[in-house]
């Protein structure tokens, strides 16, 4: 292969064995967006060789993308324009460096995947609760860089909650040691919560010291028939109120939903067909609370109340694994679909009823002949509210729709004092939005700090700030 | 009263209204230290009288204190050296902005008293779960400064972890607006938990966004004697398995800290005098799980593994209300008796009980005649280990033994994967420790953020790094 002049120095500036083809795995994302280029892709073994290696890209002036698992949906992973950037992967940085069980806590490096974390974990019999779709490819590095959300946020919180601390490169190759296994630590700036959710623009995070727990001795799933959206949220309080807190997971499914899994999933096994509104919940309780009980206890309170017309309650792990299977195949009924365009938006959980009737109104006002799926993680009010073409109909057939959508969809989440990005982050795709919806004296103090530990701008040059 | 040349340029550029006489309460912490110095007190009402204060500072180069409460432990509010200050006081910032119950959120103004946020989110029959001794006078805001701790951090972590967003004046008098009521927004840098913690070094907090939650419907509290710190970790163990999260509580206290209550308090009342260690343990559960019975479920599988010597659990609110006064008054009983150095520490909890062990042993190879009092949040890690003289002796017989005695424990701290502050903060009194026990690439990247920030180094000067 050859290469450009700047890849030539860098290339000479490394040693050999972390160097690995540029294929085309290395420039891709979930989405099936365009693919991105690079002039290497460097796959370190170590925290010294990931030091080396972002010194040398900032001796040759050559920006650097960091990449785990390849599942992020913003093209933070992917750089379009500019000089070709190094790929950095952290593929070979897959130890498990320690498990303190008695302690609830591993370390894990970057490049694990979150599924291989769980899987550690359950292997001491505890569990780390972080749980997306992905989880199979996205990398625990990723998965801290985006902050990452998924189904149980609304218990454990989102990637950062769970992580005491970081190894972490910074810009000028410098080595922040901070895998503390510790619960409480206030000796200077938060610079662990500032890496976690920068994307890979101020440094790349190596490995990570994260909370794992001892899994609830009871679990309860159910699916359960909600008139509409905002008594799926008088449903959550109620539940809330009854469980001091073991709601694990609270998930909105709009009909739309079960409509799609019926068109091209079929084999999904549906255990509320054709209901309007349905929630997923999952509760974890204490010893002495069998599950069975306490959800039987929450449904029929809520059906005396009027916020819940049917459901089912699991009745084995199989069943309840089932109710998963369902809510996991929403994202892929989604794909194969192929939406017009999608949101990831939260907003204040009393805004999120009218919203939702509101968007509905608006989108279809723009354009009548579209298909609607909202749904998400209710509990966190976090939805995500995509856009589909009607029956029959293709996405191009749309035209600039989906742009003209998201721009008032947005408006209108920010209206309301909600977000634009709830759980995936800026990446590269929403760096407009953020210049455009963001705080100024915020934006100002970002540009300051990216500014401070990346004065060169090689760290994943473009991501959630412009070059 | 004649200011100095500075002073008279700053005052020049404040309305009138906003100034107060320099009295001593605003120069004084809760360790009874020397009192600071200021040139000026203000008192702002608005975030944009913030914002005009900052701003004069930074035109006349005057340092500025932020001051809440008074109570931090550490001389964050205290500035001794250097050019006199202008203390920022939020006396006057008490608003409580909103309360939204259905989405357990409250916005607080940064001057509201931690037993004030408390108050009004039981006013709509929710819980402000963060709780320390000193809330009847500590702000909320220098609660978020600070990142304050307290008894329930094990189950609802430290106060970032309660906080969605902030409002904050930066050191060039830009107001930062993210008062978001959100429990996820993934839109660039975590500003919010860079300014929490910084301890009034990167910006003023003058109003936050904080998550209150549903209490849970049964409570249940217990004074359990357990033969050694070990066993008390193991106890805890046992009771998170059986608890799903739901232990709120998990407090250390050392006989000798009884001694001292029958000492200088005894009208406090003590459920099981004489006990050489025990653990006050408070839990909180869903509906159906009883917590007598949950507590004595536990108490009978901890006395047969033999964790448990003896144990009480509260009878009544009245009694739960008594053991926690028993708790809440160990530090005023440490204070009566004066201690010879204090340490707010944590450690891996698999590292604590020999910890204590060690520590205990190297101290009286150090010096024979003391009195140890090891108590604290053991449930997060975080110990506060206190050396008092031996009885009829005071500490000024024991000339440099607390400095001494602060290094090699501090030493040990580190040695074994620990933390000089845990719930604390750096404040002026351990900036010399950050600095010498601080991760070189970590301080680099924060001396890096405060300069970008604050070049002109107005902010709490000296306070976290050095001036």
């Amino acid at each position: 292969m050859s290469l450009n002049p700047a890849d030539d120095r860098l290339a000479a500036l490394l040693p050999e064995h972390v160097l690995r083809p540029v294929t085309p795995a290395y420039l891709e994302d979930a989405r099936g967006r365009e693919p991105g280029q690079a002039g290497l892709v460097a796959a370190p073994r170590t925290t010294e060789e990931v030091s080396l290696i972002v010194r040398a890209c900032a001796q040759a002036r050559v920006g650097i993308v960091t990449r785990g698992g390849g599942t992020g949906l913003v093209g933070g992973q992917i750089m379009w324009d500019g000089p070709a950037p190094l790929v950095l992967s952290l593929e070979r940085m897959t130890a498990l460096r320690g498990i303190w069980a008695q302690e609830n806590v591993l370390v894990a490096e970057a490049g694990m995947t979150l599924q291989a974390v769980r899987d550690a974990a359950a292997g001491q019999g505890r569990l780390f609760p972080l749980s997306l779709a992905s989880q199979g490819s996205a990398a625990i590095g990723g998965c801290l860089s985006t902050n990452a959300g998924g189904v149980t946020a609304l218990r454990y919180g989102s990637a950062r909650a769970l992580c005491l601390g970081v190894e972490a490169v910074l810009p000028d190759g410098s080595i922040v040691h901070d895998l503390k296994r510790l619960r409480k630590d206030n000796t200077g700036y938060d610079l662990r919560d500032l890496l976690i959710g920068a994307e890979g623009t101020l440094g790349v995070i190596t490995a990570a010291s994260l909370r794992i727990v001892l899994p609830p001795p009871e679990v309860g799933t159910a699916m359960l028939e909600v008139p509409d959206p905002g008594a799926a949220l008088s449903l959550l309080a109620l539940a809330e109120a009854r469980m001091a807190g073991c709601v694990t997971a609270f998930e909105l499914i709009a009909g739309q939903g079960l409509a799609f899994l019926s068109e091209v999933l079929p084999e999904i096994r549906q255990p509320l067909p054709g209901a309007g509104w349905s929630v997923l919940i999952e509760v974890g309780l204490p010893l002495g609370t069998p599950a069975d009980g306490a959800l039987e206890g929450l449904l029929e309170e809520a059906m005396e109340q009027g916020l819940v017309c049917d459901g089912v309650i699991a009745q084995s792990g199989t069943q309840a694994a089932e109710f998963w299977t369902l809510r996991e195949h929403l994202p892929e009924a989604n794909r194969r679909i192929g939406s017009i365009v999608s949101h990831d938006i939260s907003l204040p959980l009393s805004e999120i009823s009218r919203f939702i009737q509101d968007a509905g109104q608006v989108a279809r006002a723009m354009e009548e002949d579209i298909r609607i799926n909202c749904f998400g993680h209710l509990g966190d009010g976090n939805l995500h509210y995509n856009m589909f073409p009607a029956k029959g109909r293709t996405r191009a057939e749309y035209g600039d729709l989906g742009q003209r959508l998201a721009e008032r969809i947005h408006g209108m989440v920010i209206e309301r004092g909600g977000s634009f990005s709830a759980e995936h982050g800026v990446g590269r795709v929403k760096v407009q939005d953020l210049q455009r919806w963001g705080d100024p004296a915020r934006l100002a103090a970002m540009r300051a700090i990216k500014t401070a530990l990346d004065p060169l701008g090689i760290m994943n040059p473009g991501a959630v700030l412009p070059r």
